[in-house]
């Protein structure tokens, strides 16, 4: 498959961590539908999507995160589409959410249910996974960043530019969504931002550390 | 760009987490440099590259490992590479590492590092990042699921079937990583294992969430 290995280095060659995008330029309706999907179809552990992805377009609430948002401003101004995903709180076994997901998603036979939940269980144990409220939501976390490889990786395959983006104030940005009832006091955090367009201008040069330095082979 | 997008959707259909490989076919040498070579050039936050990938093909490691991973034995046994993902600690502006990356790496002009390193602890302020040292490394850890998702999309659209693992024992994998000298005791935790090969039953069809549980648009 040497073309499709091409195509794949060239994507992760051409994706930069955009800081403004040119503003007259929308990405397609097919070609952002595509980034959705990615998202949606992401991988995550025991399949629990613990995840939702909020597509702000609306002028009014992106100034509202503009303000709370100092690694976003250039990207909430010029994006063509902008979005903030959400990592999903008390993703535990007997949650609502979780038995949502078994019964009505995964479709488990309900005698097979006990065993399913004893797993889980088991697993967020020996993971460290339920510590304490923080590394669970963390954990979620973790997920929403399959998704958001995925997505950045799919747009630059479609030739679209993307940044991802931590730099806000997560406890203004938290407060916010709460006011605007977007979420609730106990469903969802913000995870991260990462926002999709065509860039104004050319970026620096990538840097990373050499091959040998972050590779290590066990034969 | 109805040709690429096709493809990608074709790649996430194509994913599932596999169980067991058909252990006699092997990833071509291309094709597997080209799935690391998407972990090296993952983003990461602030681009300091948290993570090192280890690829364990040696039998006795694999053996060792598949006692303490309930949820990697098959994977284990017949994967053709299998990639064990660490996750940096201590990813603090004046740690020996992430001075390397600013100097080393990045190559920042001396009289600019004060300013990087006051953003640096500014932003991990903002954004929770150290408030201990759990959370620190959890961090560090959800960058590395930005190259997990790289690296599984990147194998699908290559026709190569792939597991990500959470299901070991992390403290007992943690003690053989230091009791083989692979980590030290402050430098890397285990993040997770990813499996790559080819299949050998064809998987049971794919459930997800449907697009208007996890998807909001604000216009």
């Amino acid at each position: 498959m040497a073309d499709m290995n091409d195509k794949i280095i060239e994507a992760f060659q051409f994706r930069h961590a955009t800081k403004r995008f040119d503003a007259t330029k929308k990405i397609s309706e097919q070609d952002f539908t595509t980034i959705l999907e990615v998202g949606r179809l992401s991988p995550s552990s025991l399949g629990l999507e613990p995840w939702k992805f909020l597509v702000i377009q609306n002028a009014d609430l992106r100034n509202k995160l503009r303000d709370i948002s100092w690694g976003a401003q250039g990207q909430l101004d010029t994006a063509s589409h902008f979005v903030l995903a959400l990592a999903r709180k008390n993703v535990t076994s007997q949650s609502p959410y979780v038995q949502h997901i078994i019964r009505n998603i995964k479709q488990y036979a309900e005698e097979t249910i006990p065993a399913v939940e004893k797993k889980y269980d088991d697993f967020q144990t020996n993971f460290h996974i339920n510590d304490n409220e923080r590394s669970l939501v963390d954990w979620a976390s973790k997920q929403t960043y399959i998704a958001l490889g995925n997505m950045m990786t799919s747009a630059a395959l479609l030739g679209i530019d993307s940044c991802p983006i931590e730099g806000f104030d997560l406890d203004a940005v938290t407060e916010l969504l709460k006011s605007e009832n977007i979420i609730g006091a106990d469903d969802f955090v913000p995870s991260y931002m990462v926002a999709f367009g065509y860039r104004e201008t050319e970026p620096k040069a990538k840097t990373r550390q050499p091959q040998a330095d972050v590779i290590e082979w066990f034969e």
